[in-house]
């Protein structure tokens, strides 16, 4: 039977063929569109779905690309030839929220804005915040380990997932991961399953671990700097006694041309924030928890003392403004061109070297890159823009050119091609470089260990 | 060449078969000794050794069994018959310490108080908190993915390790994860390591995460309760309000019992502690952190409204006194007879009800049950005391009986059988239960991808 007819017969209203959904999965927030077709989206109404269609993928070795919301950058959930492409944003449900045990049960399409909210009555919360939050879903986090401002203080996707449900290559169900705090017995294959962008398995419910809402008030600092060197040095200041902030975020100049270009043509936020014209960088200090307000007090001393103009957010509705600031950065920079996002990561202490290192690249290939960095964790956003007259529908080569450029510099820095965006398919020719030819080879034994016939996300990630 | 006069030429001064180092490697602290005799220990001075080691069992076959200071609990270091014993205990150098960005570069065999006292004049400390931390190594916690009182509040060292260097199976050296906070380039290899218990490569060197050392003054609280199900209560009274206390510590009327008896015999701590006559529950609540004062204040009331008798350190000293009265508990079983420590973990919320099937088995069996709890996480350590006349050198049956029972009880509750001391020998008969035979399946799949021809720690973890 073919495949088409197999699939309708299997999980019949879910399947379409039409061209505006097979058209959608092309592409994701990456900025790049495949030029292959795939066979068919399939939108999963539950788990027997998911099993059924792994089921016939693995009977007729049909590839299977599993879907969230589609917010990736890097490539990973777009529709490959042939593929069936598994959408599972319809699994929205929020299944049970465990005060006691501060863990929640959820499908893998409940948007993460959307678990904030389920989460708030119970006076509970869910450390990942990719800025992608209102519209990204928890399926997505867990299968790219999404990260976001917080990550410093309060870790990254992994360290909030005690659990998994997964449908494996072949249609099996099984549970990975633990609901309790501590658990060593077997491989921690649900940690593996993190960040493994749906080479592995089908997340089809998750045990999430939660943390309780502090309600301490919040303090929230901006300091800017002539220079980028100086914003870093008192970022590593403030790290260097002990504060943990919980975010610390460093724009640099370009950022902040970019931002005050926004604001002078009125798309700024609301609210009261310092000027950035002709500022070499931006610090935002966000302070949380019991400490807040001695540690705001520290930080204010520290970057003064390192040259930063200080503003206090008065209340929290002044500490929103600030923020809205920084958050400001990406419609800044949609304005210059078509920014692809870049995600290197390095050790906290070489992040002077690696703005410098940026600085040098966007001179060198004439090309706009404004950096937008969580400093407390070492992960940098540079945005290689694409003026209009180089943006014809795809990524030209001068920002592929630049971006390897930033990868090779983040690597000779010890540091990583991509701290939380994932590999997808842009970053995977440089994968080998990152990780070596043993540990790739490694990762790929590992992967048919899940996935023997390689149906699951071909040409994508490892 | 046979085996053992090829490790003479590779490794030469480095191997011993002398009978006394053979015997120590019989066993382990677990309690449990092997009949089986392993072929040679080899003390690996480096890097080299143990590559030299792995490509020599790789090319006849040889099982390898990785050790450290050999203070595990569930056997996973003890030489199998014919194996090569990899003693790492002498690679015990810390490399390198970078206080800018919170890690440390170490050799496996650094015990892990001696990389406290390393860390402490840089004002930084590791998490990782095993009871064994006087005598285990930094390479054995992160085979066993070691816990410990702190882990509700600062994780388990899965948690605290960025990056590993490995010696796979054919003697290959690769390096796994990364020294940033985030990177999501490949699969998670290096936190699957973790927990691994020598299964899947030889672990010579890990670049830990480190917090920084806070200065505010501690708190610490003990209360004595009429019942354990009372004490359980103050326990989840005081999580609920959204307190993480350090360490949150809960000991039975059993373990009270024994405790009393140590002292009453002049073999308690030091200090005014308060009396465990009689009493049906201790619960320790230690308090650190900016908000320390603040949370002991709230805990107290706790304690005080579910029927605890509060005792409040007056001093670091006195706080140090109550935290070494819950220390004793070992010594204090000691007494009893011999102590199979037992490691089960239960969601928190389910704690009463393992409690009460503690109770309930050790009447069952016959043997007293004492239990420790780190009730913040849910980790139980029920100790099946065998009385000296079933102690015939090894662990009677009724003792694995009552240890079954215990394991399926926690099981039964949402629970594992092991949360913090791995797998090993002693607990892989139950392993399929734990985990089903598809996940089982899948794992040893995953090893098979690590170490094809299964030389590394065979008939352990997995």
């Amino acid at each position: 039977m073919p495949i088409l007819d197999a699939l309708q017969q299997e999980v019949g209203p879910a399947v379409s063929t039409a061209d505006e959904d097979l058209e959608k999965v092309r592409t994701d927030r990456g900025g790049w569109t495949t030029p292959e077709r795939a066979l068919a989206v399939v939108r999963a109404r539950g788990i027997d779905d998911v099993r059924a269609v792994l089921r016939l993928a693995t009977a007729t070795r049909t590839p299977v690309v599993p879907r969230g919301a589609g917010t990736g950058l890097a490539g990973g959930a777009i529709g490959t030839e042939g593929a069936i492409v598994l959408d599972l944003a319809g699994m929205d449900r929020v299944l049970g929220i465990d005060a006691a045990d501060e863990t929640a049960v959820v499908q893998p399409g409940v948007v993460t804005d959307d678990l904030a909210r389920a989460l708030e009555p119970h006076g509970l919360w869910w450390p990942p915040d990719p800025a992608s939050r209102a519209i990204s879903t928890v399926g997505g986090n867990i299968a790219t380990n999404a990260g976001g401002l917080l990550c410093a203080k309060y870790g990254v996707t992994r360290q909030s997932v005690r659990a998994l449900k997964v449908v494996l290559a072949d249609g099996a169900l099984v549970d990975l991961g633990r609901p309790t705090v501590k658990d060593v017995t077997g491989y921690d294959l649900a940690g593996l399953m993190i960040g493994s962008e749906g080479t592995l398995g089908v997340v089809v419910e998750a045990t999430l671990g939660l943390r309780r809402i502090d309600r301490a008030p919040t303090v929230t600092l901006a300091a800017t700097f002539d220079s980028v060197r100086e914003a870093a040095a008192a970022s590593a200041a403030i790290t260097a006694t002990g504060l943990r902030p919980a975010a610390l975020e460093l724009m640099d100049a370009a950022s902040c041309a970019a931002i005050d270009a926004l604001v002078a043509a009125g798309g700024g936020p609301e609210g009261d924030v310092p000027s950035l014209s002709g500022r070499g960088a931006f610090l935002l200090v966000h302070c949380d928890g019991a400490s807040a307000e001695a540690d705001a007090t520290t930080a204010v001393r520290l970057l003064e003392a390192a040259g930063g103009d200080v503003t206090r957010a008065a209340d929290p509705a002044a500490g929103e403004a600030l923020l809205a600031l920084r958050r400001s950065a990406h419609p800044a920079f949609a304005r210059l061109g078509e920014p692809l996002i870049e995600d290197v990561a390095v050790p906290r202490s070489r992040l002077p070297e690696m703005f410098e290192a940026v600085e040098e690249i966007a001179a060198r290939h004439g090309l706009p890159i404004p950096v937008i960095a969580h400093a407390g964790d070492g992960n940098l956003h540079p945005n290689v823009v694409i003026p209009p007259h180089l943006a014809t529908g795809g990524i030209p080569d001068v920002a592929w050119a630049a971006a390897e450029d930033l990868f090779r510099a983040a690597m000779d820095l010890g540091g990583t091609l991509t701290g939380e965006h994932g590999v997808g398919i842009l970053k995977r020719r440089w994968l080998e470089d990152a990780l070596g030819e043993d540990v790739l080879a490694l990762g790929r034994r590992v992967k048919a260990a899940f996935d023997p016939l390689g149906i699951l996300n071909p040409g994508k990630a490892i």
